[in-house]
């Protein structure tokens, strides 16, 4: 049973205000309801941002049992890691595919909060810290599933930046905070994209639950920014449904048992909510349910293998190489055996997705082990570290010291690879970290095992950013993994053995210690509250404003070549009042050079600081960046154009985005701390124009061109205290920053009286 | 022509409606409003925390003219930096005696804010960023003003820390930071030293004037806290007079050219506000008018002499020695001649006090060179660096480097003794600075002079923190002397030939580097509004929360000998519901003990850290000193006594002080980040009861010893799954963490029904 496009206004003659409040819930976890009465059937909506977690057969009462095998592709921690779009619109196909062949009409996915601490227990399944890196990489995985004829739900629609108290916290956040870091990545994705959803998250902004934020949902999401799809509860996320129902939160999910619906319809007929508010969700749900008609009919197939081996090529494009001392990588294939030893549990039992509802049931799992194999290379192992997820493994038998032992006795004189990374324990939808460290069972046997082996290397397996500063100094190299799904054993291997060479670049910052990233200060609140104090000071834009130190900067990634960035060019064309937001104003070329000896993939990021700005900024923000194949000895040129609002912040006195003109400072390079290409340039900009009022300082009333004049003339002799020939220049900053009201007020000038104030607001201000 | 306490129920019945208003604000910039008809007089106030500040003749329209003579003690910055209570109250009473003999009824002052951050223009005038210390030493200064029969006033009340936008900015504070941190201080002073007044100050918080803030200038000021003075305006800071009146600003200062009374006047006509409003605040400046009669009548003398001397001992004892390698200080008197110059113009021209309305016109004034020559000794000198205040100085004439290689040619093989500094124009109220350097031509001077010289002391004089980690490795001791006021330069000889020893300690850090202090992420913030989104994290709890590395600690301070500290003992008795806020409850003992040759003052302090909070904590904060005189060898025990109040914090939820039990650190030592004793015991409090509502977490309800078994057993089945025996950790954390009411919505337990919450909520909860 279906419904289509031109059924929808039919049906909201025909449906009850039973019917159509019953339209805004689930008929359970996983399922729309259903009209019988009028052909319209149920849609199905499941887990899964790197993976579909359809459940099997009844779901429980949790919607946590076992699901159907689905590829489990690297979560988005490594997905961001990649910074490559057409990878993310390759992953969204096949998640598109898998999707369609299981009669699923939404992925509930991509989810691209910003990680605002490391300790937030879902990092995994979100980008990076920085919005422009995780809307640009979101977007083409949302067009990717899309293109397949199902639906994808953007989440968690906003400021669910930590899994502490998430379902009760106040996230308070300034606005410019909001529209500068946690809203563009939604925004760009929004725009370009135009998701079939918009999942809400639980917390509350400000003191709303996002779930009933008129603002939030129908303000920013459908009045500005032109979104056309259904807001979906995140599961359980909804507090006074009705409320919702007017914000524009369409569909709760799951069922609520009726009680919700029954409450709608109390409102309806009290006529605390409109019709046309219920009709207008109702319209919502049932469009959503018309576009799956058509993949429904037709669901296809999907080609497993193609998928793993995309997913084997996805997670080698996520690892990011963080160190290579004398180019320990890649291993020598042909004295593999003879000199390499792997060590760690990690190799055998993968650490390859994180936990709660993102969590798949692979279609196969591939240990770095069985890749070894599947090349036909014999490595010694020793597990070296006891896996409590292990299940049957030996190492659970056996004491961290005794493993150890096996370990260091396995790797003296050798090549040791150690899988070292987080306890899946750590890592989990629902709670967030309590610090950042690996497991002392692994920074212990790093250090004895390094401390005889010949060489070290590290591969980590983690989904969020790890302390390094601790022990890195004991590896030669190190390779993140990341959460790198069912084929990250094989993409390790490929790396390991140089048949694929590392390309990905930090989508997160390695700070040296937790209490160098500003924002732990208020991690996680307490009493319901958590206040971002530090602003837009998240992630490397925090790390660098505190000038804190770091093991691994933003954007930093090695490979098994060198590259060279020259020839720096910017041409800025001035900003006028004409110029619109998504128009190009800022043209810049640079050269990168492959210096090495091997193919490598450059990542050239241009970063955009404002050195005398007004406001507060982060020192640079990146705006652009592209990814370059390059042959040994080969040149291109990059070519990036920087958009109005790429130059703009939020003006929180216009409410709106604004360009400050000044000096422009654009930095390209390797990482966000690796910027060898500066250039200073002008931009020119309409001058802001502050109202004058009463309470503007001196200072602003001088400085207008038409004001100015006249109220110095006002003045009379007192003008001269403050002029820029005063003779007490102290006086004349004291006098600047005071506000105009207070000069006739205090009799400060004694001819400058409160009517003259009058006149010349009348003139030139607004009261 | 006065007025008696007797009068003024009187003066109520017969003032005019007009003239009650007038006597509202002032009748100049000095002066209260004077009713001839009924033989009320006027009264003068007077600027000057650390010095009267008293115009002479007929006052300008700035306040800012020439000055009668008074003396200049160190600005608080200095003040502060002595530890001393005592200290404190005989140079209140040298300013009494002086402020009396002026026939001045109070003398404005002192300053308590907060050092939020090391750039705020008026550090100078405020103590610490450490509101114990500020309390602690703010009270004993109004006494001892007080006991000579004139005013205080407590300034700038409240959350007034910086100057940046100062007449309009909004400071943004969570409640729990300004009452752990901003308001502490005017508290311990208002309830302990009763000032006569207190001073609003010009800034908004959370968006209010606080010159019209009900919560700020009645709630918490005098219904809490027990005020009984008159809250007058900071000058100028007046917005809505008839707000104000209403919300407990009495005096309006300086005059506002009758416009605001005439306001208040038609506000009571149309019964906007009440008489009754008026007639308070009426009574209230009529009763600082009465109290200030007795001195009026009888001014009597002070004796400039004896002044001059405590301000020269308040020098000495406000120093802070941060380093003295190999003993380079106190230097040898009998070869100071042939061995020792002098550098810099700061030796010859005192950088002595800071800019604005505390700025004193001293009874004298003495350079080091001037304190040298009184001591008979003739020390070669060279000015090394122009100074643009010093009027005709020679440096002036000559380019930085001819004035360098001068001081180098002096210094080669000698011991140099440098004076450096912040130039005047970098410290004043009305702006903030933009860094925290010395000048380049100081570091430059040093650079040079310390690779020739045989041993170099650098002498500091500025009123707030400032960097040294750039140039103090060059140094082998420095001596920090602040602002030092009129015999500043006789207190610096004093300590450089060990006439007195330096006992001064650290009232605010010295960090790194700036951007190391995390409120400079909101400092001073943009477009009328400031965040201190940095929250309790100021000063060295923000620098040790983020474990950034300081050039000195707060507390720091060094001397002529050394001192060691044993003997911790902590006894701790349980918190009950009867415990007073007042109450001791830990009591301390440490012995501290001089360990080296010459006598000293070692300043035991107390810190206490709760390393298992609930909430986010300092790691460590200050909650009791002592100030030890020890001779060589000597040892004494010092006991501290800890109150209720002293280890509690602000709860958000309960809105009061709230004990939170569990453990206890307590450390004993020489500075904030060196403290050798250290106990952690157990603290026994009244758990903290959370009101049970359906958004209690399903943690929350299970941990109440009531409800929790009534929700298990209503739970059934599902209560296993987040039990201590449950089967999935993950999804039992996940579990715990969620509001109960989401339970029954979802469905996700079988049996447990909307029915069944609202059952226990009648039984155990609120809703």
């Amino acid at each position: 049973m279906g419904v289509t496009a031109s059924d929808i206004s039919r049906f909201l003659d025909e449906l009850t205000l039973e019917e159509k409040a019953s339209l805004l819930s689930g008929s359970d976890f996983w399922h729309t309801q259903a009209i019988e009465r009028l052909g319209i059937g149920a849609v199905m909506v499941t887990d899964g941002p790197h993976g579909l977690r359809k459940q099997a057969g009844a779901t429980d009462h949790l919607g946590l049992n076992d699901s159907v095998p689905a590829t489990c592709f690297p979560s988005a921690a490594g997905l961001g890691s990649s910074w490559d779009p057409d990878l993310l619109r390759r992953v969204g196909e096949a998640l598109g595919e898998e999707t369609r062949a299981n009669a699923v009409a939404v992925l509930l996915g991509p989810g691209i909060n910003m990680k605002r601490s490391p300790l937030c227990g879902r990092n995994f399944e979100y980008f990076s810290e920085d919005p422009h890196l995780a809307g640009e990489l979101a977007t083409p995985l949302v067009q990717g599933i899309q293109s397949k004829g199902v639906g994808t739900s953007l989440k968690h629609f906003a400021v669910n930046n930590q899994e502490t108290d998430r379902m009760r916290v106040s996230a308070e956040v300034d606005e410019r905070t909001l529209r500068e870091i946690y809203l563009p990545a939604f925004e760009k994705v929004v725009t370009r994209a135009q998701p079939w959803t918009v999942m809400c998250s639980y917390n509350r902004i400000n003191g709303t639950y996002a779930s009933q934020d008129p603002w939030l949902l129908t303000g920013v999401l459908r009045t500005e920014w032109g979104f056309e799809g259904l807001v979906v509860s995140d599961w359980g996320a909804v507090d006074d449904r009705v409320a919702g129902v007017a914000a524009g939160l369409d569909l709760e999910m799951p069922a609520s048992d009726g009680i919700n619906d029954a409450r709608v319809v109390e409102a309806v007929r009290s006529g605390a909510l409109t019709e046309a508010d219920l009709d207008r969700a109702v319209t919502r749900v049932l469009t959503l349910i018309a576009r799956s008609q058509a993949a429904l009919a037709e669901p296809g197939t999907t080609d497993l293998e193609a998928n793993h081996a995309l997913a084997r090529e996805a997670a080698t494009r996520a690892a990011v190489l963080l160190k290579n001392n004398d180019g320990v990588l890649p291993l020598e294939r042909e004295t593999l055996s003879s000199t390499v030893v792997m060590i760690g549990e990690m190799a055998r039992t993968p650490r390859y997705q994180g936990a709660g509802s993102s969590q798949v049931n692979p279609t196969r799992l591939v240990s770095a082990l069985d890749a070894l194999r599947e090349h036909g290379l014999d490595v010694p192992f020793a597990p070296g570290y006891p896996l409590a997820e292990a299940a049957g493994a030996v190492g659970q038998e056996r004491s961290d010291s005794e493993l150890r032992r096996e370990a260091v006795d396995l790797a003296t004189g050798r090549t040791a690879v150690l899988f070292l990374g987080l306890p899946a324990i750590d890592e989990s939808e629902g709670y967030d970290r309590e610090h950042m460290d690996l497991p002392e069972s692994h920074t212990a046997l790093l250090r004895e095992v390094a401390a005889v082996a010949d060489r070290t290397v590290v591969l980590l397996a983690n989904g969020s950013a790890v302390t390094v500063a601790d022990w890195q100094e004991q590896a030669d190299a190190i390779l993140e993994l990341w959460l790198g799904g069912q084929a990250g054993g094989s993409a390790a291997v490929d790396l390991l053995l140089g048949d694929a060479a590392p390309s990905g670049r930090l989508a997160e910052s390695m700070p040296e210690q937790l209490a160098d990233v500003p924002a732990q200060l208020n991690f996680p609140g307490e009493n319901g509250v958590v206040r971002y104090g530090e602003g837009i000071f998240i992630g490397y834009r925090g790390l660098d404003a505190t000038a804190a130190p770091v093991s691994y900067p933003f954007g930093h990634g090695l490979t098994y070549t060198t590259f060279a960035y020259s020839d720096l060019a910017v041409d800025a064309t001035p900003v006028t009042e004409h110029t619109g937001e998504g128009d190009g104003v800022v043209a810049v070329t640079a050269v990168v050079t492959n210096t090495g000896a091997r193919p490598g993939v450059a990542v050239p990021q241009l970063y955009v600081g404002r050195p005398a700005s007004q406001i507060a900024r982060a020192p640079r923000e990146l705006r652009a960046f592209a990814r370059v194949d390059l042959a040994p000895g080969e040149s291109r040129t990059v070519e990036f154009a920087l958009t109005r609002r790429d130059l703009s912040h939020w003006d929180t006195v216009t409410g709106g985005w604004s360009v400050e003109p000044g000096t422009l400072e654009i930095s390209v390079g390797a990482s966000s701390r690796d910027l060898p290409l500066t250039a200073t340039v002008p931009l020119e900009a309409p001058a802001r124009r502050v109202p004058l009022t009463a309470y503007s300082t001196i200072g602003e009333w001088v400085a207008d061109p038409a004001a100015g004049p006249a109220l110095l003339e006002a003045m009379g002799a007192f003008g001269a205290m403050f002029g820029p020939d005063s003779p007490e220049p102290s006086t004349a900053a004291f006098l600047t920053a005071m506000p105009l009201v207070k000069v006739p007020l205090m009799g400060m000038s004694g001819t400058f009286t409160v009517d003259d104030l009058d006149a010349l607001l009348e003139r030139f201000g607004t009261r």
